[in-house]
């Protein structure tokens, strides 16, 4: 298997499957392909014509394309079932999905002024009165989840969710907003990560840049 | 069960799981909550104080919340395994998941211009450039699907990815943008499908509005 992602740097939805692959030890060839650039979309087309032309992207050994960071997460599961990507309890990860699936078509206003970027810090900046509302909603569904199962991770173990959610703990980290403690240990926690940690070293050592994200007016 | 939906003739995210449990005849109360109300966002979370106050949302025997068209769906496919939810083939699965989840995430440009309203007919309105984009990669996806399935649902009898698509059929029968006749023959298919015919009929008796919804500038 391939999976096609963007660079490291802000490529928040190529994170979220590198996660998993990562962090469950399944083999799999990473191929980067730089965003922002003329050729970005034909590049990634090159590889899965039939796809929307965007990252993250995973090819088969037979050469057929899962994409977007839900799908691939949700044909892992189904294919490495001895690795809890999911909780196993239904009730909980029905959710579990609920929350994934929130994140996945939710939170625009903290996505579009807080936007990933692992080498920047621009504490303080964009907190609009949507991006604060966003956030609320993040802590609510965060210290509920940690409550339920009682951590360290959203839902007892590292799985679907944290990947989910980990761009928005870079963006938090990069952005500082105001958290409450619960919310501001589980960033720490998340971020120590191995596999997370290994992410953020990447990135800090790529030398792409996409200069539209590296500048908060 | 309890599944808590928005005004018919509107609420182009409950229609997704509504459809699944009338297509494949899974029994659930149905309870209708209208939007655009003072008290709209209280009436669901009072139902699921858990979830983010919006419809979809399902509610268990046991209270449990599971909200989100998605979450809805992957949660029904994985109770009900005698109905072909998703399709049986695992490679099919993974494209139906792909495509679904680009339409959970994606097409900004035509949610915004183009919204649900099947009373309304608003021939010809709205379609920009970023709208045209988007109808543009929503017949690529069906025509490939169709090609690929043989139809005369996407991935041949009608499932989830269908029912995610539902709402975007009612948009183009409202606003009437310009279409293949691959694309305009599917959106006659699906229009015509008992399941969705009831839904089409129960928004025609609605007398509850949006008045914003209403208008076209």
């Amino acid at each position: 298997m391939k999976l096609l992602i963007g660079d490291k740097n802000y490529s928040s939805w190529s994170m979220r499957p590198w996660l998993l692959f990562k962090h469950f030890g399944i083999p799999v060839e990473e191929v980067l392909i730089h965003l922002n650039e003329p050729g970005t979309k034909s590049a990634i087309l090159a590889h899965a014509p039939t796809g929307p032309g965007k990252v993250p992207c995973l090819i088969g050994d037979d050469g057929s394309a899962t994409w977007d960071s839900l799908a691939i997460a949700e044909t892992l599961a189904e294919r490495f079932p001895q690795h809890a990507l999911w909780p196993r309890d239904p009730a909980a990860r029905s959710h579990a999905r609920s929350v994934s699936a929130e994140m996945h078509s939710g939170f625009g206003d903290l996505r579009s002024n807080m936007w990933m970027n692992i080498r920047a810090s621009f504490p303080g900046k964009n907190a609009t009165p949507g991006v604060l509302a966003d956030i609320a909603r993040i802590e609510a569904i965060w210290s509920q989840c940690l409550a339920t199962h009682g951590g360290p991770f959203l839902f007892g173990e590292f799985g679907i969710v944290d990947a989910m959610y980990a761009p928005v703990v870079m963006r938090f980290n990069t952005w500082q907003p105001s958290l409450s403690e619960t919310a501001a240990a589980y960033v720490r926690r998340v971020t120590a990560l191995p596999a997370v940690k290994a992410w953020i070293d990447n990135a800090l050592r790529e030398t792409h840049t996409a200069p539209y994200l590296d500048e908060c007016p």
